[in-house]
């Protein structure tokens, strides 16, 4: 096991009726910006509970935050944050808005250009306090301090991580998702397995404890994700749901072992190529990279295949096929496609995701640094 | 699953050499008092590399907090950092010595009797802020907010919880439990071991990702303790005997679950009378609970054989009976005896705990109540 730091200091409301735990953790002086997405949040009741919790205080909104949350969106509510000093950021949404919001929060003192946050790692040395109250389980940002941005303007889709931006707290109320539409969810699904595989399918690394979280994260979501698609109001599955995607990429699973964020990087560049859904981008990298990278991720694959899919019998290439199909199969009774084809997008794509990771400086993906630009090609063109 | 909130803000060193990261976490004009046990830690190393990274700083030592640490010489402490103004307590030691530290803490700034705090609940309204570095791998207490204190004049143990002492860091470095005794080893995995029982075999609670989590410390406890005890230098497995025992009572597992503490209230009066190793009294009550208590278990003592024991063969209670055999064995192959016999204890005490547990009103333990002072009697006598 490597040396780590673990450090996750956010406080987590989780539970039916929650939301009115906003009313405790915000100063009753504070300036808020309530940032949210399109604006279900005021179908489902969500948007409604917030405002009761956040009663007298100063509130300014800004909705639109998008899917694959963008830059030049953000940066409007950047501007309306300096205008009205702002001084905390409550994000009520999934995780776009979630990001959306550390960005913000990130951007708002930061001196210079906040692309620069971006696109260039520039320091972030002060952030707004950042509260939140999640609406979809999906990618973890409730409980981590990273975020995703993109750029339409310049096709761009990139990320950044300060300690600053770990949201103080974050309310899951799994009642707060039930309206979500079962792509969405599916999505989410996808998503958190995937962000379990890259910190567990590389290398044996002496740190069993790691090893079988993630592998209890794995099974709770392959049991309790079929449940909750097919009954969004059982509150059990979907509770199970929402706390399984928050330990998929809160940092435990990761300390101290290999990672292979492969999968996430590739995606990312379908997504700003073709507007391909985030999680469906990984559930069209993720088995075909498993295929490729199948030697070096040998033992673990027959980990995985023993442990999170009960495959026991035959030789070990077959269980490693096995474990591969099931993988596939698994996003696919998501309803989720697992080809380039199915999304419209030819093999041809390939090439140029290979020569856009490589211009990024990214030419040495995975736990070995072996995920060449010519092996971001052979995965896409398997992926086909 | 029950609503919860999960708060755990401690940030944790881990690793070769973290010791080092102590002067980093420290203000360099804090006015700091390292409190310590016997020794040892004078004898290891340890002690030299944490003065080595307190540099210059303004420190005070109190040395002497023995396990089970004691109120009057807490006291002696909280003495001294009135005394000397201090700001810091650094804890280099075990759970004894962490305890001992969160206590010393919150008594500091005190402002009636301290004894209240623990035999009274007294609220603990300010505390100063509390460092750790670990040297034994136990109780879990380097990131939680609990201590357990005894005073042995009065023949009392006694436990308090504040958010405010949970320590603002903890370095976990394997190397400084190397020179531990074997012993000790023995008896920190068993405490973590009965940590984790205590927040899992209750009763089914539609918490599938905290059971699976549970069982993965469990397994990690079964598999790696031989492994550390044969072979104490054993990086790895020393590694994840401390990362398991961490995991084992930092609270993660016990989110939103009903829990069984009786082990440990029973426990902690065996202590009280007869001077019985903490962990040890452990490994005698909980066998003997499991068995009285397994009607109200029976869904999760099944699925502990299942998936702790690999015990799927047989009736259910043969199964039932196999996994209570299993966890005597585990203890007893540590090193550590089940019966109060071995301990030079008669079945007389059986009465004596019961009453005392009443008289403090704890009339009622386990998930469901229903550990009465007669129960508690039939467990003790179970356990002669």
């Amino acid at each position: 096991m490597d040396n780590f730091t673990y450090h996750n200091p956010t406080r987590i409301h989780f539970g039916r009726g929650q939301i009115a735990k906003v009313g405790q953790e915000l100063p009753l002086n504070a300036r808020v910006l309530l940032l949210a997405g399109s604006g279900s949040i005021k179908r489902n009741g969500v948007y409604d509970q917030v405002r009761a919790a956040l009663g007298a205080r100063t509130v300014f909104e800004f909705f639109g935050v998008e899917a694959n949350p963008d830059f030049d969106t953000l940066m409007q509510a950047v501007g309306l944050s300096r205008r009205e000093r702002i001084d905390w950021i409550l994000a009520v949404g999934g995780g776009s808005v979630l990001d959306g919001a550390k960005f913000v929060a990130a951007a708002v003192p930061f001196a210079g250009d906040p692309w620069d946050i971006l696109a260039k790692n520039a320091e972030v040395k002060k952030a707004l306090p950042v509260g939140a109250v999640l609406t979809l389980p999906a990618t973890g940002s409730e409980s981590n301090s990273a975020a995703v941005i993109s750029r339409r303007a310049l096709k761009e889709k990139l990320a950044f991580l300060s300690p600053l931006v770990f949201p103080q707290f974050s309310v899951l109320d799994p009642e707060a998702t039930f309206s979500l539409p079962a792509r969405q969810v599916a999505n989410g699904i996808g998503d958190a397995f995937c962000h379990v595989i890259e910190q567990y399918l590389t290398y044996p690394a002496g740190a069993p404890l790691q090893d079988r979280f993630a592998e209890s994260i794995l099974r709770v979501l392959i049991e309790e994700g079929p449940k909750t698609l097919a009954d969004p109001r059982d509150y059990d599955a979907r509770a199970n749901l929402v706390w399984a995607a928050t330990w998929a990429l809160n940092t435990a699973i990761g300390m101290g072992v290999p990672q292979d964020w492969a999968s996430h990087m590739i995606g990312h560049e379908l997504t700003a190529l073709h507007g391909i859904d985030h999680a469906r981008t990984l559930a069209v990298v993720l088995p075909s990279l498993m295929q490729v990278q199948r030697a070096g991720k040998r033992e673990k694959l027959l980990q995985y295949a023993d442990r999170v899919w009960d495959l026991r019998e035959g030789t070990e290439d077959a269980r490693i096929d096995a474990a591969i199909a099931a993988t596939r199969r698994f996003y696919e009774s998501l309803g989720i496609a697992t080809h380039l084809s199915d999304y419209g997008v030819t093999a041809d794509t390939a090439a140029e995701v290979a020569r856009r990771l490589d211009a990024k400086g990214m030419a040495k993906l995975g736990e070995r640094g072996d995920i060449t630009p010519a092996v971001v090609e052979r995965i896409l063109r398997l992926a086909a």
